[in-house]
């Protein structure tokens, strides 16, 4: 990746100048450490002699005719009803017939037979398995392929990420790692041109605005709103222009965005997968049933079909589906016929032309055809595929997954920083080989449409967990090995993970390590059997502690007690802290509780809905992994009464509420803090009674919220939404409750003109303002049917551990603030969530920046890229105008950043980090002045304090 | 084929002195008729340069070890569940997944990664289509891998045919026309070593006699009872030689047969096709689930077990099954992964080698391990796979799709004699484009063992009928044209086929053309609306005629009346009746009749048995297409009183007998004839009970039977059974009825010392002799339940004729005759029934040959082979030492043969005509001396009159 336009660093060039401007883009660097031979190795190049690869190597097409594009495709989840191995290789056939391996060989001997066709593949966590078990002779053959442009990548992310529920850090890491493997092994030819999420559900803005910034020309998805599609149909406004972002001055957040005419799947009755039944193209006259010119006919009535919905004279069929492609034969035998005997009708006046095609091939006639588009400023969240059926169940489907793969993630930026800091030696060290590579990889995979969404098997969400501690281990040998070298020391390392359930064997000392560029306090809970402890800080001196009581953690775990103190630790540094034990025996009691904490002046309640469980009948949708439905619109009260205890000293005051046997709660106020803690518990959901259950939390205020609240798109930008309101079509409403759900990845909020209530979560969870004031988040569910979309199991968790249904426990950080500082507590806040410290054994205090960054930027990625480099990316994390103080212009000095490395150089990259920045050059699309819904927009942006834009910026 | 051995006439040669010893066997020669340029063109050629195909290209095997053949196949149905050619495509998967075009296209990609890779291509039907549609390329690639044995094609017929309800003249066209496909295309390395049906449901020694005199050095099948097999796999005798023929000399009939071990499928476990769900290998120690040591530990488990029940240091694995291989890369990617981990376990002392091979490869090391094999002499019917599951069903389901096959091939006779009679000008002459190559097609496809068996789906059941129907409407216009050719008149042609259910147009002159090569005298049926007709032969001569009456065919077709009269017609031959209208009005009452036949002294009954219908219990077995099995052995009978009419005039006496309205019986006795004709008619079979029926004709005599009866095999030799016995092991009889029945293809007998009473059947039908001096014929058979077999219809006709159930009419011809002279009359009368003459319409009489055959000769085939020559089948019609007068040697003059065509040379063939017959080098095997059951069989034999070899010639 390292190449020639990389530059020396030079005084001009140490200031981050471009933060200057508050474009809330992440800035992509890559970083020289060390001049070393291997400096210069161009992978990422411009080709001296271009290979025919991209838009140069698309068949030509008929300009006063129907022009076709047959895009051949597989869809290959990255895990779902079998794990990413089993699908690799084709085993468990028995749960679905699916084998990666084969699709990949098939297509490539498919390909070789015939020059004039094409394939697209999507996801090079499988393609990456395949092309380390070919010959050097194979591997060749495909880049011969995908030099000419008929094999060619599309999307090109470890996975196809899901959109509702992932966190986008981790997005942009999964698809940085794919589409460096394609820039690594392809060159320029591998770089994909169009993104490609065709099956996620739902769409999230903040995902067109990086994919855009990754320097995608176009982005194509199968899945909308019902009522969405069959409006866009009758006003052709199945394509349009997303500009996807509030605060990044356009076109740079703005993103092409067409809609497939069948969701990914091929027209009816032209699928010629082995897994489909559609007669095959029989054109030998000597034989039965001779069926080319009734193929022919309804090729062509289907095309013109699709062309009434669509706005030029070219369309896109989809030729292909769920791990088709398996053996390609069977596809393209049928397609070169089908082929040739559509065109063989010019002859007799037909003015519909079919070719092998790719998006790319696609989005090129769309952009020759110099229209303007209509232009989309929300997104496509919630999807209803009918009127009972909104899949907003798996915002929150698999909640303990989903804090998993968030606390992963952190754990995993972690780990990175001390490979930064830690040097080679990390990877090999005194602890053993460790690496960063393993969690990197189960992340990537975790991001995967069906693995954090919680829409997979069971099985296959162990396999997601089981690859993520199996990529935790592996970082921490690394962490070890780092922290051995920075210390000098190279005694056993014990890793303290599970705070909740196990007790930490820590006696002496107790460290934090801090991946954020800015210091932090930190409330530390560790568990412990005696019950009084003194505790001090690096320097020495003694910190407030509050001595352990038993009564939270009761029925699970083997410690009886823990420990509360607040720890502070540098920027990308540790900080050690000791402790002592004072005295074994019984807890102290709680002390009793002087007043209530401010804001809990706000009810909280912990309901649940009762799922529907389709009345036995195949027409009523049920309540499954990805669909919500209530039975009713009202929850169910569990108890109006709570067991109550309390506690209150130096460091925090607590009420400790028990609901039922399965529903408690802690609400917590640390001294000092800017937030309220509330800490849910629920679990095992009672089925008993077999009634499915979706338990919420509810907060109620006096807030005048007038129907309107606000969650953020996979933990960026914050989205308005109304209630029964959507802002591109006039909605009819059919679910009061589910269709009323959006994703929360961080945070969402109600405010008015005085107050803004705003709840900060640990994972992502769907929720919605039902009410007026009223905010609510489901925290998790058990259900007892599957929702007949495919996975083919009830959601109904269970475990070794946890026999009688799984039990979870999340926090939520409730800020009330005035509307126009909201930001400057959520913000932060938020990151601290996100980027959590991490607790181990080291004997020093360390920080590995020379100097806090401003509070306005945050250090979104420390890699190593290479050996001699390092992939840096800093985000202004503010959105426009949402903080008076910090949407503010910075300023940040490279040179400077780090304490114990030397920049000696410096490249600007895209977001993916897979093109040099001054390299991009995506294509201009025109905005149709006046469209429609944009004036709703911006009216309600214009109303709000958060939009920076107004209408005339969008037109 | 016409080539370089072939010998010119001379007198040396003019007779066919070889059937001077009756040695049973047809004769085959290649007659020159004219001496064209295309003379002299070698295809069967023996190669100069020997290419390595056949057993030079088999892989080498390890001496100390044991070896392990693999043999990657796929068994393509030639029809059964889909058509033939809905099969060949992949059209309706729907039904079931399958597409042969796909198999070869990827089979043949395949074999091309990997010069060890074997295939074996067994059905002609298929491979013919797929050729076809191939480009030169494809042709020479696929060329080259049958060179070099990569690709090598077993059985190799254009299908592999049913063995039960199949007669031996259309097996042998059906043979024949695949064998010459292959010469024609590969040459020598096309010829198959091995005959191959491992899917018949139980095996005929007639077809091993066949395949014997084809040239095969072996025969592998799947199926056989399972007490049968139990026995061998402990006594390590399931490779046998088996003596084929109780008439011809040794080794002339031997066949070294082995049962595969899993009837043809892989072991458990080791199923890598796409249709299966057994793990794949799992080799990459990155990914999850390496699972190569499992695999290993498996295969070697499997591999030692199967050693113990074959008797050398070779076993053989079937690695695949019904339409596998579709995605060949499957199969292949997998077994070059199990061949690499399992050899490579030798270094660590493993005795086990693995390998590509082929059945032939596999014969090659079990002929040179040079030992003995025990012999069989009796046949594999029936087939029971457990112990209430007999699959005697399928010898009478569908019994008119099995009457309009025989009618089919004695047509398809006809229309080859013509062919060849007529010249260059029947197939292209004044009534347009005949041929035979179409019904022979049809005729072909009709032998597969889900054809003529009866086994087949319903509408592939009628594409079977659709097709043999489409092969007479050309064999029609062929026919024409030399009836044309033969009369000089061009005169319209009118063919009455549905002699049962139409009026006759034909008003004038009637003919008949006989395909045998004696003079026949035939009773004609014409259906007519008048009453009195006067009928004169050729010569103007009256012959006697009944006049019309209507009481047998009340209900059904157009005419009212019918005429009944004997006709002559000459050897190869026309002759030509004229029919005068003498009276219109209502027919004449049925004269009393003043005795009963004698025959008719025994009773025959018809009867039902109550088919079980599982009592809706998965674990027991119904009869259905395949299984019959009667819920009590003691049928019901219809009525024991029956309406009736009786008939007698100068031409027949007839009692017409109507037990119900379904079931009705005409007992004829013709003027001079040798038999007692038994028609019967039975439909629609009443289900309103929610009975299955399974309806019989049973004979009761006085005959002394002893337990004995005897069936035809194919309709040619003819067994000896017992009841409740079977001569190679004990048996445990489950079943007493279906236990007990047999395929009879053309007659079955029972005897004592003074009587044999015989019948002679017009189609295949199962049948057995329950009680001494009885034997049952099952006639018809109407089911409610599907017999899980795979069918997955329940055997239940209707048609658009007829809605309320299918009706079925035929006939039984019974002969009472001394032992000693029973096969006198019983030959000659299955052979008119076999090949029945043709009505048409002719103005002359006509015989193709110079003189009458001797009666012991039966001319088995006339076809034109290709321009210049024609391939002339002769046989001894008489088994050893059955007729004192007939079982003698004869001669023939093949110069003085045909009265229109000379003969300028000739060349004799193995039976299927792909091999010259004195390059007829088949392996030598060794019997085992005193093989324990020959001499049950034998002592049985030398009871027998029939019986012709003593112990000592088994030995």
């Amino acid at each position: 990746m390292i190449g020639k336009i990389h530059k020396q660093m030079s005084h001009d060039s140490w200031l981050f100048s471009k933060m200057a401007t508050p474009e809330y883009t992440p800035f992509v660097f890559l970083l020289l450490l060390f001049q070393s031979s291997v400096w210069g190795v161009p992978v990422c190049q411009t080709p001296q002699e271009s290979p025919t690869c991209g838009y140069k190597s698309c068949h030509a097409t008929k300009p006063g005719m129907l022009n076709v594009h047959l895009v051949p495709h597989t869809h290959d989840d990255v895990g779902w009803l079998k794990t990413v191995d089993q699908y690799f290789y084709g085993d468990r056939n028995d749960i679905q017939h699916a084998g990666v391996q084969y699709i990949l060989d098939s297509v490539v001997d498919q390909l070789l037979k015939n020059p004039d066709r094409r394939f697209i593949y999507v996801e090079t966590a499988f393609f990456y398995r395949w092309w380390k078990q070919q010959t050097d002779d194979m591997q060749n053959t495909v880049k011969q392929l995908v030099n000419e442009g008929r094999l060619e990548f599309v999307n090109g992310g470890w996975c196809m990420s899901d959109e509702a529920t992932t966190h986008y850090s981790a997005v942009i890491d999964q698809m940085t790692m794919g589409l460096r493997f394609l820039n690594d092994t392809f060159g320029h030819c591998g770089r994909p041109r169009v993104a490609w999420h065709i099956d996620p559900f739902g769409h999230a803005r903040e995902h067109a605005s990086m994919f855009a910034q990754m320097g995608y020309d176009g982005f194509f998805f199968g899945r909308l709103d019902y009522q969405d599609r069959n409006r866009r149909m009758v006003a052709r406004e199945q394509e349009m222009l997303w500009r996807a972002s509030e605060s990044l001055t356009p076109p740079m957040a703005d993103l092409f965005t067409g809609i497939l005419p069948n969701g990914y799947n091929p027209p009816e009755g032209f699928c010629w997968d082995q897994s489909c039944d559609d007669p095959p193209i029989r054109d030998d006259p000597d034989l039965e049933d001779y069926n080319v010119d009734d193929v022919v006919t309804r090729f062509l009535h289907i095309a013109h079909g699709q062309a009434l919905v669509y706005k030029t004279n070219h369309i896109i069929m989809t030729m292909g589906s769920d791990f088709q492609y398996e053996n390609a034969n069977l596809w393209y035998k049928n397609l070169d016929k089908l082929i040739r005997y559509v065109n063989q009708m010019q002859s007799n006046g037909s003015e519909v032309n079919v070719l092998y095609s790719t998006p790319s091939c696609y989005l090129q006639e769309l952009h020759r055809a110099n229209l303007t588009w209509p232009l989309k400023g929300d997104d496509f969240f919630p999807y209803a595929d009918s009127a009972h059926d909104f899949w907003t169940g798996y915002f929150t489907s698999r909640p303990a997954l989903k804090r998993y793969e968030r606390i992963s993630n952190s754990y995993l930026q972690t780990c990175k920083q001390l490979e930064v800091l830690g040097g080679p030696i990390s990877r090999k060290g005194p602890f053993g080989a460790g690496d960063s590579e393993t969690l990197k990889k189960a992340m990537a995979v975790a991001q995967h449409h069906d693995a954090v969404s919680g829409t997979e098997k069971q099985h296959v969400a162990n396999d997601y967990a089981r690859k993520l501690a199996n990529g935790w281990a592996h970082c921490q040998v690394l962490v070890s090995n780092t922290l051995s070298s920075l210390s000098g020391s190279s005694a056993p390392r014990v890793y303290c993970e599970h705070l909740n359930i196990s007790v930490c064997p820590l006696t002496e000392t107790m460290n934090v390590y801090n991946p954020l560029a800015r210091p932090v306090s930190w409330p530390v809970r560790l568990p412990v059997n005696g019950t009084a402890y003194s505790i001090s800080d690096a320097k020495g001196k003694v910190v407030p502690v509050s001595q352990a009581t038993a009564a939270v953690r009761q029925g699970r775990g083997y410690a009886v007690n823990e420990l509360l103190f607040q720890v502070q630790a540098p920027p990308l540094g540790y900080s050690t802290y000791s402790v002592s034990l004072l005295q074994n025996g019984p807890p102290s009691p709680p002390s009793p509780l002087p007043r209530a904490p401010k804001a809990v002046q706000n009810k909280v309640w912990v309901l649940w809905y009762n799922a529907s469980d389709g009345n036995n009948s195949e027409s009523i949708q049920m309540s499954g992994a990805y669909i919500f439905r209530p039975n009713t619109s009202t929850p169910f009260i569990i108890s109006k009464t709570a067991k109550i205890e309390t506690l209150q000293n130096s460091v925090v005051q607590e009420v400790r509420q028990w609901f039922s046997p399965w529903v408690s709660q802690v609400v917590r106020l640390y001294t000092d803090s800017r937030a309220l803690e509330l800490e849910w518990t629920v679990g095992p959901v009672p089925i008993g009674d077999d009634l499915g259950k979706e338990v919420i939390s509810r907060l109620d205020s006096s807030i005048n919220s007038s129907g309107v609240f606000y969650t953020d798109s996979n933990g960026r930008e914050v989205l308005q939404r109304r209630k029964d309101y959507r802002p591109t079509w006039n909605l009819r409403q059919s679910e009061p409750i589910a269709g009323n759900y959006y994703p929360i990845n961080s945070r969402a909020y109600i405010k008015d003109d005085k107050d803004q209530l705003t709840v900060v979560t640990d994972r992502s969870q769907g929720g919605g303002s039902i009410q007026d004031g009223s905010l609510e988040i489901m925290l998790h569910r058990r259900l007892l049917y599957d929702d007949v979309r495919g996975v083919g199991e009830p959601l109904n968790e269970t475990s070794d551990i946890y026999p009688e249904g799984l039990v979870v426990r999340g926090r939520h950080l409730l800020s009330l603030s005035p509307p126009a500082t909201a930001a400057d507590t959520h913000r932060p806040l938020a990151q601290e969530v996100v980027l959590q410290p991490s607790s181990m054994d080291f004997e020093k205090e360390f920080s590995g920046l020379q100097a806090v960054l401003p509070p306005a930027v945050h250090l979104l990625t420390v890699s190593q890229w290479d050996q001699d480099t390092v992939l840096l990316r800093l985000e202004h994390q503010y959105q426009a105008s949402e903080s008076k103080e910090h949407s503010q212009p910075v300023t940040v000095n490279l040179q400077k950043l780090f304490s114990t490395l030397d920049v000696l150089g410096v490249s600007e990259m895209n977001l993916s980090a897979n093109q040099w920045k001054d390299e991009m050059t995506r294509l201009d699309w025109k905005a149709e002045s006046g469209t429609h819904h944009t004036g709703v927009t911006n009216q309600l942006c214009l109303l709000s304090p958060l939009g920076r834009m107004k209408t005339a910026d969008l037109l």
